[in-house]
């Protein structure tokens, strides 16, 4: 198979090492609008060639369009209009936008919106990875608004690369999203604006800090050109979670001025019970 | 070396298995309250032997208190009263209130208090583990009011673990765990909470769960007994960045309530200054 990677950042770079390595494409074309990605992509091997939209979308019979979502709002009708019987996906983290721009396309049917549940703090080419996506879950949306061979494609690609589907409607997607990755993302950007805002001393943090602080502050090197438009076009459900999570910390802050370690330690109890949902 | 550990948990355990494999202990006593801990300390070979508290500080050098900080505070003025020339530590996350309750006491040159930087949200014997604290910080308070041949025995200990000494007064220290460690705990406990609360399908939660959710919120899996004396006894601090990182949430409720773009991209951009810290 013949498939054109549009965006060649972390998710991008590392689907590209995926289908080759799994021998799932035989060609990749890469677009990338930052020169020095796409040369770091070349060295890395991460691609066959870095050619422009309208050869990539001519030459392949799979398109994965991997640049923040903002940008999918903008290119996806361009390459919509572009494309004869190709199947195009996209990997954004955010779906009810996507889809509505796209709704009355004619080329609608050649389109699935797929989220694979995978990513770290970094980005760019440089931080792809071999094996990223094997036994994670990927999210496939509205999949009766898409012609059966498009989904069928798309199902064959996730199945190879060893992810578990999901099937679910972009509202439903991007409401859940809200609570398993943009809050936690948010809660991280405050933790490390909390810190760096309150502790001067950073040598102090630096060698104080333990796995716990590490991994809850980990998120907040991530990177704002995508995390931006992401809470963007989920912002209300964000807001929704967000005005939960400030009041459930309230709650915490509540039982130290009064001294209720009652209520504190049944609090903390509740919160156990995540262990019964994330091993 | 003979030395004594109070508390057989993921701490005093660690600390067990540490003082075999490096050969830092000859013979290691127990103490455990639990008596189903105590035997699968013994099961684990984690100690030689689980005795009294009045036999482990008769018959060792070195003593180690390993328990929650709430009942350090209960047993340390006991553990004075009956030894002669042992030196004794302790390991708990906060340490004014503890150094407090001794400072008058009349062995009080012979105790050190000490915060080995390790820790993980299992709790128990069971979660002991090998080569726990190698590498990690160690933090020594008040050396200049213990005995020098004790306060030289314990950096000898923890340089023998591979731990790296930092040297403060408890309040410095109550303050820097206030950021590195106990704020990340609350977030977690509170992000925990909004998820449980909110979502209820939770088979949504366990299938889409990225790496992302699991680690901002691993430390809600931690247990009350040993973070509510914790949050208890270092109450101020920890209200103090509580509040700091409520209003640093409120800002990024402000930004997406008044879409405010410009203002949330500075914000993601400022905490990514965590990188220069943490790497």
């Amino acid at each position: 198979m013949k498939v054109s990677i549009i965006g060649l950042g972390l998710i991008g770079g590392s689907m590209a090492i995926a289908l080759k390595e799994l021998s799932i494409a035989k060609t990749i074309l890469g677009v990338e609008a930052n020169e020095k990605h796409a040369l770091i992509a070349l060295e890395k091997g991460l691609v066959d060639e870095v050619v422009s939209l309208e050869e990539a979308i001519l030459k392949s019979e799979f398109i994965i369009i991997a640049i923040p979502v903002d940008e999918i709002e903008k290119l996806l009708p361009f390459i919509l209009d572009k494309i004869t019987k190709q199947v195009v996906i996209e990997v954004g983290s955010i779906k009810s936008g996507i889809i509505e721009v796209i709704k009355d396309h004619p080329n609608r049917k050649r389109f699935v919106a797929t989220h694979p549940m995978w990513g770290t703090e970094y980005s760019g080419p440089e931080a792809a990875i071999s094996g990223a996506f094997k036994g994670k879950a990927v999210v496939i949306c509205d999949i009766d608004k898409a012609d059966k061979d498009a989904v069928e494609m798309v199902k064959d690609l996730y199945r190879k690369l060893g992810m578990q589907p999901l099937y679910m409607n972009a509202d439903e997607h991007d409401i859940h999203v809200a609570y398993v990755s943009h809050i936690s993302h948010i809660t991280s950007f405050a933790l490390a604006n909390t810190v760096l805002e309150k502790e001067r001393e950073e040598d102090a943090i630096f060698s104080l800090a333990s796995g716990g602080f590490e991994s809850t502050v980990r998120l907040a090197k991530s990177n704002a050109a995508m995390w931006v438009p992401i809470f963007m076009q989920n912002r209300e459900n964000v807001l929704d979670v967000l005005n939960e999570h400030i009041s459930q910390l309230r709650k915490f802050k509540s039982c130290l001025e009064k001294e209720n370690y009652n209520y504190l330690q049944e609090l903390i109890e509740k919160a156990n019970r995540i262990k019964n949902i994330i091993k």
